[in-house]
This record gives C-alpha cells, structure tokens and sequence, in this order.
C-alpha cells in the first residue's frame, strides 16, 4: 500500500456561500511535489434515496438542475443537516420531496462524485414499504414524479434527461437488489 | 413538459485558477424567484476510459485523489483537450494513464456528476483490442492497474476504495456490455 501524500501546506483561496476553494501543495512518497486546488462542500454530505414503488418499479423525479440548467430524471437527493442521522434525513427528503414515508430504509452503499476535486459522499438509501406522508420543503415548484419500470431497464438508461451517475449507478444497485428478492 | 427557468440575472462571485463560481438569478415558470450558486468547471468535459482486458475482466487503477486525500479504485479519466475529438482524449488518456492503446473505442454512455451544482459532462468510453503503447503523462507518481473480475461482482463492489458514482456506473455498463457479447 503506498503512503499518501503528505500536506505541505494549505490555504482557502476563494469562497461564496455555498463553497469553499482550497489549495494544498503535496508532497508523494517519491519526492514529487503538486499543487492540487479541491472544493470543500459544506455538511455532513448528502443522502439519495430510492424509493421502491414494486418489486420492479422505482420511482425518479424530474427536477430543473441549475448546474446543467436543465430537467433531469434522477432519484431525490438532499444535503443531511447538522446533528442528522443520514436514515432520517433520507425518510425527511422523501416526505418533503415525494410525500411519500418509508416503513423500511437500507442502506446500500456511500458514493463520492469527484473523488480528485470535491470531498464529498452520498449515501444511496433504498426506500420501501411507503406510504403517504407529506412534510413542507422549500422546492421553488413541485417536483414531477416519474414511476419507472426495472423490467425495461435498457429504454430506462437511453432516457437523455437521465445522465446523473449516481442515480444510474443507484438504478443498477436498485435492480439487482430487487431481482434477488424475487 | 415543464417551462425551464428564466435567467433573471447572473454573476461569477469566486474564482481560481481552476474554478468560476456563478451566482443565477432565476424564475420559475410559476413565478417563484430563487438564487442559486453553480461551478463553471473549464474545458470541454472528460473521458471515462474502461479498459477491457478479457471477456470477464476490466482494468482499474489506484490512484491518489486529492478531494477525498485517499487512494480511489476508479477508471482512468481525463480531461479532453480545446478541439480534440473525445474518442481520441479516451485514447491518449489511456497510453498516459496505462500504457495501452485500444484497437476499438466504443462510446457507451455520457453522464454529469452533480447536475445541481455543476455543468460538467463526463463520456464514458469502453475500450477493447487493447495493445501496449505508451505515452508519457503528467501522473505525479506511476499509476497502480487493478485487473478487476467482472464475474466477482459483488466482492468488487465491497471494495471500501471503490466510492466513485461514474466509475461504479461505468462497471455495471461493462458488465451488462460484456455479457451481452458472450
């Protein structure tokens, strides 16, 4: 196992509400030195829920993203508050998101987006037994939910509002989850 | 199918050598007004490289990741090039990267990796006929290649080091490819 870097120095170099910029200059195991800027997200990281409609159906919303400044299909996500156990904020963002609580909540697996510029995990959090539920949230519209079927996974993945990788990554654990089930 | 927001207004408000933070002004079609902040990421986006090695295997590397400060299981990625063609960015990545080069390249999928936050498009490339011919990179330190058995799926899954959504999408990709084949 090679040694990680070591942090020779760091500085925060910009920042606005939401993020900060750092740069850290490293030093690896064979001498080599780099500057490296990353992105520090705020929080405790992020949830993604997948909320099980049937033994083949999940369900995704469609939701306007600034970053692409677009609609995307995706799975609800949501930012964990300070204090918050990563199951309850995944049962809160599906109330708020979806009206929608779960009897039962599994978690699947921890994801990172960026691992080379952004420190910052998701935790993908299978949702079943459901039931209606609603609590408040601050999205500026409702959100579009989008009942999807598993057994046409292939027409699912050729769907082009569909490009987020962790809800395609968090479809094919959803599958092969649910398959074993069967 | 909804009306995308208008852009009332935009700003950048941070930036580095490698980041532009964006601040928008938008509205919704139903009137609501909300800020958002967003990163403008440079370039034209990014390869996803799987190197396929044999019916049931693709190659991995390790590789240290200055967001998360670890090591990280992934494929090799990298940025494309101002006017190159992101086929032959999927190649040049990989002689730098590995040290091969691929008879056949094969685009199998484009994805974002955080559509609220961020415009930033990553192709996902399945590379096949590999062949060694090496290309000198800017790597830091040689990069450690994981031949990773398709047909261990759930134990390469496990993998604490295997956190990254594209990578772990890409894999589901190649295996659904690859099975498909034989």
């Amino acid at each position: 196992m090679k040694k990680k870097p070591e942090i020779l120095d760091s500085k925060i170099i910009a920042s606005s509400r939401l993020f900060t910029i750092e740069q850290m200059s490293l030093e690896f195991s064979n001498g080599e030195q780099r500057d490296y800027e990353r992105i520090i997200a705020p929080g405790a990281g992020a949830v993604l829920i997948v909320p099980v409609a049937s033994k083949s159906q999940v369900l995704m919303i469609r939701e306007y993203s600034a970053g692409t400044h677009r609609y995307e299909l995706l799975f609800p996500k949501g930012k964990i508050d300070a204090g918050e156990d990563f199951m309850a904020a995944a049962n809160r963002e599906l109330m708020e998101e979806l009206g929608y609580a779960a009897g039962r909540l599994s978690h699947i697996h921890s994801m990172t987006i960026a691992p080379g510029y952004l420190d910052f995990t998701t935790h993908i959090i299978l949702a079943e037994e459901l039931y209606q539920q609603k609590l408040e949230g601050d999205e500026p519209e409702p959100l579009e939910i989008v009942t999807c079927e598993l057994n046409h996974f292939n027409d699912l993945l050729k769907n082009p509002e569909l490009t987020e990788a962790r809800s395609i990554a968090a479809l094919y654990m959803a599958r092969d989850y649910l398959m074993m089930q069967q």
